[in-house]
C-alpha cells in the first residue's frame, strides 16, 4: 500500500472529521463538520507544537492523527510527544496502515529531538491495547480523564 | 494552610527540579538541577499554551505542576487540559495541599475554556490513584508511553 503522510489542510478537516465522528466510542461527542472545527484547526496549525497529520492514498484521505510536543522538567527537560486522536479510515483498517502511521509518528519525535511518545487508549479498545503493545509501546500509567461542564 | 498559586520563576527552579526528583519513579531520570532544566523552562515559558506553575507557602516553594494546553478536533474543536509533573513536597504530602492545587488546576482549565482535564499516572502510584479518584476523575484509559532512545 502506497501511502503519503503529511500536514493536514484545512481541505482535509472534512474528512478528518468523519473518521473521528465513525467511531463507536467518539461519534457523539465528535459532532458533524462545522465551524467549531475549523475554529481547532487554526488553533492546531497556529501553534508550532502541535501538528495535525493526514496519510493520504491515491489522493484520498485515509488517517489521521494529531502530534503535540510537550517541553518539560522531568526526564532532565525533555520533549515529549503526545499522540491524539488516531483513527483510519474503516475500509483500510487491518492493512497494516496504522503500523506505517505509527512508524512515521515515532520518527517524526525522533527528528524533533523527543525522548518520550506517549498516547491513551480507551480501556475498552482492546484491538488497540494489542496494537500499542506489538508497537513496544508499554501501558505502564492509568489514564484519568475529568470531563467538565 | 495558606498556599498561593503561581506562574514558576527561573528562581523556582531548583526547588521545582528537586522535588521532581525526590521520587521514587522519577529520581534516576531526571537528574540534578543543571541547564538541560533552565533550557525546558525556557521552553515553557515561551509557549503560551504550556504554564510551569508552583505552590508558595511561607515563601517556600512546597508544590509544582505543568498545565498544557492542547486543542484539537475531537469533541467538538475542544481544547484539552494535560496536567504532568505535579509533585508535591515530601514534609507535606498528606495534608491536603494536592488536592487544593489540582482544584487549582480545573478551575484553571474552566477559565481557559477546556472541556477535558486529563493526566497519567504510573500504574505503581496507589495512592495517586486512589487521589485522582476522590477528585472524580474517571481512570478509562490506558496511558501508553514509548521511551526513545
Amino acid at each position: 500500500m502506497s501511502v503519503e503522510f503529511r500536514t493536514a489542510s484545512i481541505e482535509d478537516l472534512p474528512a478528518i472529521v468523519a473518521m473521528i465522528a465513525d467511531d463507536s466510542i467518539a461519534a457523539d461527542r465528535t459532532g458533524t463538520y462545522g465551524p467549531e472545527h475549523r475554529a481547532a484547526f487554526e488553533a492546531i496549525t497556529a501553534d508550532p507544537n502541535n501538528e495535525l497529520i493526514v496519510a493520504e492514498r491515491d489522493g484520498e484521505v485515509v488517517g489521521t492523527m494529531q502530534l503535540t510536543c510537550i517541553p518539560g522538567i522531568s526526564r532532565r527537560g525533555a520533549l515529549r510527544m503526545q499522540i491524539e486522536a488516531v483513527r483510519i479510515t474503516a475500509a483500510l483498517r487491518g492493512h497494516g496502515l496504522g503500523r506505517k502511521m505509527m512508524e512515521w509518528a515515532v520518527e517524526r519525535a525522533r527528528e524533533r529531538g523527543c525522548a518520550v511518545v506517549q498516547l491513551t487508549t480507551d480501556k475498552r479498545r482492546r484491538d488497540a491495547h494489542r496494537f500499542y503493545d506489538s508497537l513496544g509501546f508499554v501501558a505502564s500509567h492509568e489514564g484519568y480523564k475529568l470531563v467538565l461542564d
